[in-house]
């Protein structure tokens, strides 16, 4: 019987359905390195944890499958992991929708001063205001894969015209030399792109500054495409009228983060693709997986581990 | 030439184009009785204000036609006007997408939990929730105008399933006899009926009553259609899970107002449909409609004033 090994902070629903199938074994950080060496698959459940970089036993024995319950893998990625056979898998798809979903909320909030409604709310003080029209506005999404394209497809459905950057031009896809041209005229520029050695940075203080005045900027990527201090430069200068941060550089921002009170940066704690049912699926997803491997059949989802996501279509 | 009465606040854009074909008058609520009777033309520009109701000639002489610059008719009929021959116009048309877009923004906002967002950015807290998905709920859309058509197009933009209710079932439109079953099984219900004597206070105890413990409330139509008592009832008591009010029974709130602290409860002070350049764009839309009434050709945008709004289609 296969033995899989959990790194996980609470045990994940679902793997019930392997009783009898797998060996199932838990590890945390300090357990991981011990264990690996005998595991066939790694189940990469705690996303936030950096353990399997440290862990990776290199030329040793080692899981001949790693899946981890996120679309990123810049989490998990070494040298040593990458040069490796061992296959990689993410879970690809779970995530699209509802981050989709969630970038139109914040694009609608904000155009709609959602914010200052709600402060002036509570400051018990009527006071109308004119807000923006969606339609007819222009966004530049980065970030090629099914989150990127699900979130065009909801912008799309707003009347929004859109732009998508990905590494490798494409019918329908703008290559990297695009992005600052199309930065330069858009209303609503949004991170979703994989964090690779490319995209780490990419949004520093050159890019906020082609950006217009009036645009604003959103990341449901990772924290580390952005650089942090270069957005609240930004942002204090006015040269954008706003941005909203799902991810950032070190998480959870802790009470002392600067972050918090920056004049229209909208904060929220990494849950853009979090709806109900979410972890529920995500088990789903694995099992669904497991089922496949363990009938020796090839396996959907395989991470490109040079590029560090899954290669589009 | 014809005198152009104007009842505003401050002076709408656009009139510079009639100069030397209309007598351009202003009004304001204690003038604008006397003025009345020598005017040809009523243009109601402050539609906040009641005072055509009050000031109306009756048998006497009086405009031939009046146009307000707002979809509601309500703030200016009274059964004099109803049972003269003077003509009533709308501004059908201008607030449709601002005021559909500005639902989208309430749906998603509450869907995404982004109020307690905002209060936990306050208070410099991370705090990781899930939300909801918004594709695959249902949501009842009560008003069929083209106000209601545009919130349920936009809402089936996002996946969302949607029922039209309006005053005369029709195919696509269901009847008032439909309304308490969809209610009942409607994750949102929208409010975007026009105020009349039927409509007046339709969303009662008993309508909230009837609503799903998870689902919420939106009020984009006219404060009057509510009754507010009722509905921070039904927030209180977790009947419904919340509710967003752009309108209200007496506008502007006072800060005295219990309304802006009720649990669940977003107030926004109507400004639903009022995206920059609506001022302008109501401004110009009188212009065509004056052209059209001084060529002597047919009005667009004619209420029923009996029934209080435009037919529709």
């Amino acid at each position: 019987m296969p033995t899989l090994l959990v790194l996980d902070a609470e045990p994940p629903p679902r793997l019930g359905k392997l009783t009898g199938r797998a060996r199932i074994e838990h590890a945390d950080a300090s357990t991981l390195a011990e264990r690996l060496p005998s595991a066939d698959v790694l189940l990469v459940w705690d996303f936030t944890s950096h353990a399997v970089r440290a862990a990776w036993p290199g030329e040793g024995p080692r899981p001949r499958w790693v899946h981890t319950a996120s679309a990123g893998v810049d989490h998990l990625m070494c040298p040593e992991l990458a040069a490796s056979d061992t296959v990689v898998t993410n879970a690809r798809g779970i995530f699209d929708q509802p981050i989709a979903e969630y970038v139109a909320a914040l694009v609608l909030t904000m155009a709609k001063d959602l914010p200052r409604t709600w402060e002036l709310q509570r400051e018990r003080t009527w006071r109308h205001r004119e807000s923006q029209r969606v339609a007819g506005t222009r966004a530049c999404v980065v970030g090629s894969g099914p989150i990127g394209r699900a979130i065009v497809a909801s912008l799309k459905a707003l009347g929004i015209t859109t732009a998508l950057v990905g590494r490798t031009p494409r019918t329908g896809i703008h290559g990297p030399e695009d992005l600052d041209r199309l930065m330069a005229r858009a209303d609503w520029v949004i991170s979703a792109a994989p964090l690779t050695e490319q995209t780490y940075g990419m949004f520093d203080a050159r890019r906020f500054g082609v950006m217009q005045p009036s645009a604003r900027f959103v990341n449901v990527g990772r924290g580390q495409l952005v650089v942090e201090d270069a957005l609240v430069d930004a942002l204090d200068k006015r040269w954008i009228a706003g941005a909203a941060l799902d991810v950032f550089e070190r998480e959870p921002l802790t009470p002392d983060s600067p972050l918090w009170q920056v004049p229209n940066l909208i904060v929220s704690p990494h849950m853009s693709g979090d709806v109900v049912g979410w972890r529920d699926e995500l088990g789903s997803q694995f099992v669904e997986l497991y089922e496949r491997w363990e009938a020796g059949r090839s396996l959907p989802n395989v991470v490109d581990k040079q590029r560090g996501y899954v290669p589009g279509h």
